[in-house]
């Protein structure tokens, strides 16, 4: 199985614009791909960033500076082996949340993010493509009944927790002891609770 | 087991004002708790609804006007059962999801909701103790270690999310084919995309 996380080097997590600068995002995203790349070794599968640029990482780097949907679906077009593609933002990924995925029956397996994404896929069939833009999970299962399948769900709340906005700093500082969660402690945010509801505080 | 199912009757919903309207807001609380009971005896285990109020269900009724906490708290200590709790807001939770935390092997069980919550919990233990306030994810974990117990955790999407505002109505019509998905969309609620973000729409 070839295991691919698509990384944006570019400029990665501009939604986290205010509580972490620019330097600060492009660690942190960096810190969250090498949490999420050690989760998948750790199932015993190899991970590959397909980054729009080259980065520096311990895990080996294919570089393709197409749209993030072409180039993963030109990398399933490609590959003679399953293929599962697992975003580099998924920072309370574990181990055993992971092996669910790679684990699932099915020619087809979606994983949904919230908000309509779609946070992994793993697809058996070579003509399954993907497509990121908008409702992705929507797409995803269409696309799949257009080549015949029944894709299999994986409901997972580590794999729907992509981290985009301040509050999801929130979940890594609740849900994950990895390095993601160290970083955001060294760097003085801690969760906070406002009106009800978890947000982040930042010390100075 | 016990399975209670906590719903306040009062004002449900406040955060779904820009939405929906108070009657509106009140009739959809009701929906996504029929769906949540059913889901729960669809698992061959009876729900008990413990309501701040009277409320008019299909299934039985303990009425207690204590505040939550509180009154989970009393439930657990008068039973001589395993308790299960599980918020009457989970409108995509399914007999899977459910059976999952029912089943699940431990003297405490809880399932994170987004946010910091706990959106649902099983205790074998009649000294365990909930606590709803703030980051009652982290509350509940300190409680377990209290009593000596290695809390389980359940990961799950469908139960991580409780619909408390206006995108997780998205959720629901993009995640459950049941009766509060078919009431948003006789509502004319549909998912909509903003700035890559899924929000939703109201037609007029």
């Amino acid at each position: 199985m070839d295991v691919l996380v698509p990384f944006d080097a570019r400029e990665p997590k501009t939604r986290l614009f205010p509580v972490l600068d620019t330097d600060e995002r492009r660690e942190f995203a960096r810190v969250m791909l090498a949490d999420v790349c050690a989760a998948i070794a750790a199932t015993d599968r190899e991970p590959t960033v397909l980054s729009t640029t080259d980065v520096d990482t311990n895990w080996p780097v294919v570089v393709d500076d197409r749209p993030l949907s072409d180039a993963v679906n030109g990398a399933i077009a490609d590959s003679d082996r399953a293929v599962a593609v697992v975003m580099a933002d998924l920072a309370l990924a574990t181990p055993e949340s992971l092996e669910r995925v790679f684990a699932a029956d099915g020619e087809v397996v979606l994983v949904p993010g919230r908000g309509g994404g779609t946070n992994a896929v793993l697809t058996r069939r070579s003509d399954f493509r993907v497509d990121y833009h908008g409702v992705s999970i929507r797409d995803h299962r269409k696309q799949a009944a257009a080549i015949g399948v029944e894709p299999t769900t994986v409901d997972s709340f580590r794999l729907a927790t992509d981290v985009d906005e301040p509050p999801d700093l929130a979940e890594v500082l609740l849900h994950s002891d990895r390095a993601a969660a160290t970083w955001l402690r060294e760097h003085d945010i801690t969760p906070a609770v406002s009106e009800g509801r978890v947000t982040i505080d930042r010390g100075t």
